[in-house]
């Protein structure tokens, strides 16, 4: 079954949800809903394609619904994360704990600047970006996020799906050229900014 | 007149691609188009939205253009910023530099943890969240980022939206509710990795 993307960050959403819960047993749609701001019939819907975790009217398993969404969203294992730029960005995701308490774990760290290559960044050695292929080949991790410059990051996103990484946590200010079977997910911290002066600038108006 | 609101991002990728051009005097919508991915057709859409830039078969002006797209976004001028939360991610982001390259400076820094409060973090002092409201009036700022624990991001935000800030940029994993005056924008960082972890383990299935 085709599963709709809106979906997957509603599943996060319910997971989180449910992490926050204390001393509950048994969730209702209604009460999930209250809970995201998503409505009970979408809570019903988005759980029922991935099986029948509850029974009409009885709600959900507090414990059983938290493992399933778990292993729906492949973070019942840990993922092991190559981080490709040791500048700014990259240092300040490095130093973000919230990667590592979610199951991500940044083992690996390329950069292209001679000053930083061989230097530890949060006890992170930082390796030479000519070595991507072979390194990753040789680690054989699925999953890198990508805090390079703009100019840098076609580049570098291509010799990472050249080294066979799956999916990409893109931060750099570009809509990466990819073939289908590579998942790259954008997140451009300026553009967000911009996006609110934008409308402040358009409410003093 | 009402601009689409997917325009925007698109007009803060335009602007990069300019920022990163040498030696350009004019540039075409079919340049602009093969630099970012969009169609030619929808960069003279989205440009015109915002009044007459180039004349037809002639190109833009990069500089002309750029100064305008600026205007726009509503960077010409630079903007202070108030961060909730000095916690991992708050303080990754205080020491990312980029906000400050695009013009949007953190200068205040409010937190709830009395071993943070009176410290400084990147040479900004943190100050009580409890002061916030007295605080934000005095100083008259419009931009919040918000990167407090789940639990806490509603109220932090009401208190935010009290205080007279009108844009908020949230890295929380909730969706709060506001008004419809207040423009609120969510980056979730696991979220994201989460749909890509599901990506990949859908891949393997």
């Amino acid at each position: 079954m085709k599963i709709p993307s809106p979906s997957i960050p509603r599943i996060s959403l319910y997971y989180r949800v449910l992490l926050s819960l204390k001393d509950k047993d048994i969730i209702s749609s209604q009460e999930l809903s209250e809970l995201t701001g998503c409505s009970a019939a979408q809570v019903r819907k988005d759980l029922a394609y991935f099986g029948q975790f509850g029974r009409p009217g009885s709600g959900y398993n507090v414990e059983v619904l938290k493992t399933e969404l778990k292993n729906i969203l492949g973070i019942d294992k840990d993922w092991d994360v190559a981080l490709i730029g040791a500048g700014n960005l990259g240092s300040a995701l490095l130093a973000y704990k919230g990667f590592r308490g979610q199951g991500f774990n940044i083992k690996y760290v390329f950069d292209n600047d001679r000053k930083k290559i061989g230097k530890l960044k949060q006890g992170i050695k930082v390796r030479d970006i000519l070595e991507l292929k072979k390194a990753t080949k040789q680690i054989g991790i699925n999953l890198a996020v990508v805090a390079v410059p703009q100019e840098a990051a076609q580049e570098v996103i291509d010799e990472l799906v050249l080294s066979g990484i799956k999916a990409i946590l893109n931060f750099a200010p570009i809509r990466p050229r990819v073939s289908e079977d590579i998942k790259v997910l954008n997140i451009d911290l300026s553009t967000e900014l911009e996006r609110l002066s934008y409308f402040l600038q358009r409410r003093k108006v």
